[in-house]
């Protein structure tokens, strides 16, 4: 073999330069931790901030040890902890789709348990729990994965632990591995599951008596776990989003050099559009919708479409530009209210007809269903292209609800809007591409900020967990003046919402609040940036060098903050 | 305003944090000529190498006054030019799909040609030469494009030049501006345009009877134009492939986490293979498949099919992988024998029967063709999915051909790995995801490898005109050893291909070689990286710090290179 095909070989498995690299960054660690070598482990007090939601009061009733032991009251570092803990056991998952930053949760939790507590794996997520799949990290385990992307360690999964059965298989694993204490490193569905199990394990678990802890970290590239002044943002967030804004100026260059095309770029994210916004910000197109505005002014879809083909025939009138990018929020069918209307008559007509309408010929169903609307929905629905009257005439989920995610939106604006452009302004030329981002964004290795962020979580998780804590979400908040652990009592977060017919707890997601700085910005630029092709390309994220250090632009603007760099651990 | 939101501002139109640091990167110059900061003309001499090809003959006697000039042979410096030229006009086009570091070979160009020449530039591509579209590049243009992604500074678009009418336009824009060169940057077909317009501006267009001088630079992200010993590779692949490396490594990565899909990605880069061989040996999925091969060992589209579920049912039943990555280039279609010949017989049958099919009711089409073609054909025919029978029989285009590109064939492999699973193995899970990766790695900032190649690249582009050549397209060689300038007769490489039956000079796209050490090495790991997922995460491309200078890893396998460190300069 040749000296080179050697060389190549060594870099399979997690061992391509880059990762061979990555794994010796220095790694910021706040000063409450003391160095990154040898971080201490510090106790925590109530600060005077207590959380409340308008269901506190049942929640209360519901989480009565949770509440009762931490009034709902934020904590704070109260200095080094007056006494090393040992012997601990704790168990770590991972919960949802993955996001950057996940494997340095677990080596900071590791690093701060140290050698005289023990650190287990949970493989494939919750599941793993309930089938009790644990094995131990080693310090080698946790030197392999750092600063590398994804949760491919553990792997993950998306099981929600709700059913008495599943309640006692954890408690049997708990038994089973001697655990002190479970951390889900998960969203807002997940943080609510840890919630609720902190509640069932925190007594009468192990055979003296006492409980089994749960701490929660804030995982999720879509940005929609935050809490203002306590939690800026959920860890992936800046890694997913500075993907996404890569390749976004990656395709303003390329349009803006073969100068033919309007790409509309749908991003991932869910509901809220904090990864478009934040996108948006870097890259500077010259379209980008944000579902929580187009709730706010209660836009139609004819409207928006009007919007868009609007700002096409501009480009090309004032200077014959037939190129541009759009950016389109994953979630943004739901909020607008017509075609919320709209699935909502389709759903409860589908349940009521279903008969007569399977009875019905394929061609003729269409007719058959609009008969039955309202006229407005009955007109909504008539403007649609056939592929789309087709999803949404396609079979139900399990709940009777239409997958509104598998709707192609970036598809349908651009169909919409060429049909608008052929009536009201024929020879404005408009040919487009299309592009979804999403799972490319979810495990790429985490930028410095990401990776800064979750190292510092870790060291707080297993710092609560040493302080004998239950029932928190961990944070790192003061991100721009050094960094502060802190933790977030989890039902102080939780509301009631009906769920498919049954009242539930859930942490609320944060949308975009569109009077919020970064979102002000965005509207006072963006008539600018489409006018005059004010884009820009913000590049590959970098792990090294003079642009390596930046925080996302949106949580920057929100903050108050006087510059991109974060601080931690300056 | 607050601070923020004024440096934000600051960083519209191409000035983010990335792009202001990468301006300001060391350009790493070949010794031949000098400093980077004031780098000197050189003069070349023909080298002992004359190339050739079957049609030489042909070519010698259409291109008489190019190849008496050449020899068709190759030049290499032969030292400091003796004397200063000065007063030269030289006019440059990008031609094509974008890549990176088209901007640097205009600011090596720019930079060779110093103050007392003048360049100019062609805006929107071959079609602005015959538009007479050209304006004066200053110092800051060049240094506010320097290191940057995309042909936006000029636009580029696919005119070919080939009527008498527009030669004639590109005479009189040589006229009016007064050229003395032209210099054309694109790929194959472009350097093709260049040799055909070089013969044509040989002579008698000046006022002096004098000619107008033309030299190629050799882009394309395709890689399928390289010269073996000469043109090691295509300005744009590094770049390209190490984008398309990182979305695949984080997909790997991804699907690793959440355990649960096969990725179907469908790489760009036309016919040949490089780019999808390039991402496998960064990233080392499970399965990729190469068109080449495909076509060597004349594997039927079930053969295809019947591999990769096979490997999807061995990784499951050995290791209850339910997950993994399938890397597909975006020519397959094309080499597979069978699928060739439906093709050619529907292109046949369609233009033959052209009233009786159009008579048929749609539903009908299918089987009245089926009834017509040969038995083998009509098997692979009634195989196929639907959408994909429907492709096959839409309209044509000008040339009666099918537009092969269009067909979702990552899509179609999956689909029908689907259907075999089901009848063979339907206890193995397959669910899929697709992904194209094309436009979003033609315009990103380019590697150092691709700055430092193209910045030499316009260097020598620019000697090459100074010492008063003409035909020739621009290379560097010698990449792992300090590289050196050189210039390759592009009618040495002409040969004669009947397309859209006529005789047309043209330059042979390179292929991948199966028997090459590139590909030898891939075949050599890639059951492994299936059996034991042995896949790494390139990350993102590293401007700076110690994962930074790395050259494409199938040139260096190729070159016969002991490292992947490029040494421009060095």
């Amino acid at each position: 073999m040749s000296t080179l095909a050697a060389q190549l070989q060594q870099m399979e498995a997690h061992r391509s330069v880059f990762e061979n690299e990555v794994r010796k960054l220095p790694l910021p660690t706040c000063t409450a931790f003391g160095s990154a070598a040898a971080p201490q482990a510090i106790t925590f007090a109530a600060s005077g901030q207590v959380l409340s939601t308008k269901d506190s009061a049942t929640v209360a009733e519901r989480f009565a040890q949770t509440v009762k032991a931490s009034g709902n009251a934020v904590l704070r570092s109260a200095g080094k902890a007056p006494t090393r803990v040992s012997g601990k056991r704790v168990a770590a998952l991972f919960s949802g789709g993955p996001a950057a930053g996940g494997h340095n949760v677990l080596c900071g939790l590791k690093k701060m348990l140290g050698a005289d507590n023990t650190l287990l794996g949970v493989k494939g997520g919750p599941k793993g729990l309930l089938q009790g799949k644990l094995f131990e990290i080693s310090d080698a385990d946790a030197d392999s994965i750092l600063n590398t992307g994804g949760f491919d360690f553990l792997g993950t999964d998306r099981t929600k632990i709700k059913t008495p059965e599943q309640f006692e298989q954890v408690r049997q694993t708990c038994i089973a591995h001697n655990l002190d204490a479970i951390v889900i490193i998960g969203g807002d569905d997940s943080n609510t599951n840890a919630a609720i199990l902190a509640e069932f394990l925190f007594s009468g678990i192990k055979a003296d008596g006492s409980g089994v802890q749960v701490i929660g970290a804030p995982k999720t590239i879509d940005g929609d776990l935050q809490v203002p002044g306590l939690l800026p943002i959920s860890f992936g967030f800046d890694t997913a989003t500075r993907i996404y804004a890569e390749l976004a100026g990656n395709i303003l260059q390329d349009t803006r050099s073969s100068l033919k095309y309007w790409h509309f770029i749908k991003l991932m994210g869910r509901s809220a559009s904090h990864v478009t916004l934040e996108v948006a910000l870097q890259a500077k197109p010259a379209i980008t919708l944000i579902s929580e505005e187009v709730a706010e002014k209660k836009l139609s879809l004819g409207a928006i479409v009007g919007q868009i083909a609007d700002a096409v025939v501009a480009r090309y009138r004032s200077k014959e530009l037939k190129h541009g990018v759009v950016l389109v929020p994953e979630g943004l069918i739901e909020f607008i209210p017509e075609m919320n209307a709209l699935i909502a008559e389709l759903n409860d007509l589908l349940a009521h007809h279903a008969d007569a309408f399977a009875a019905q010929e394929e061609a003729a169903r269409p007719a058959f269903i609009a008969g039955k609307l309202s006229a407005g929905s009955a007109a909504l629905f008539a403007s649609l292209p056939g592929y789309i009257v087709k999803m949404l005439l396609a079979d139900r989920d399990s709940h009777g609800n239409l997958q509104v995610s598998l709707i192609p939106t970036e598809q349908l604006l651009s169909d919409m809007v060429a049909a608008h452009l052929k009536k009201t302004a024929p020879e404005v030329p408009f040919a487009t591409q299309h592009h979804f981002f999403g799972y490319e964004g979810r495990c790429g290795a985490p930028t410095l900020f990401d990776a800064a962020y979750t190292w510092n979580l870790g060291l707080t998780v297993g710092a609560l967990i040493l302080d004998g804590r239950t029932g928190y979400m961990a944070s790192v908040s003061g991100l721009t003046s050094g960094g502060e652990p802190l933790a977030i009592p989890l039902s102080g977060l939780l509301n009631i919402e009906r769920r498919h017919g049954k009242d539930e707890y859930v942490i609320e997601k944060a949308l975009v609040r569109t009077h919020a700085p970064a979102m002000q910005y965005f509207v006072s630029r963006r008539e600018a940036w489409a006018a005059d092709d004010l884009f820009a390309s913000p590049g590959p994220r970098q792990l090294w060098g003079p642009a390596a250090k930046q925080m996302p632009m949106t949580v920057a603007l929100n903050d108050g903050a006087d510059a991109l760099l974060f601080r931690i651990g300056e």
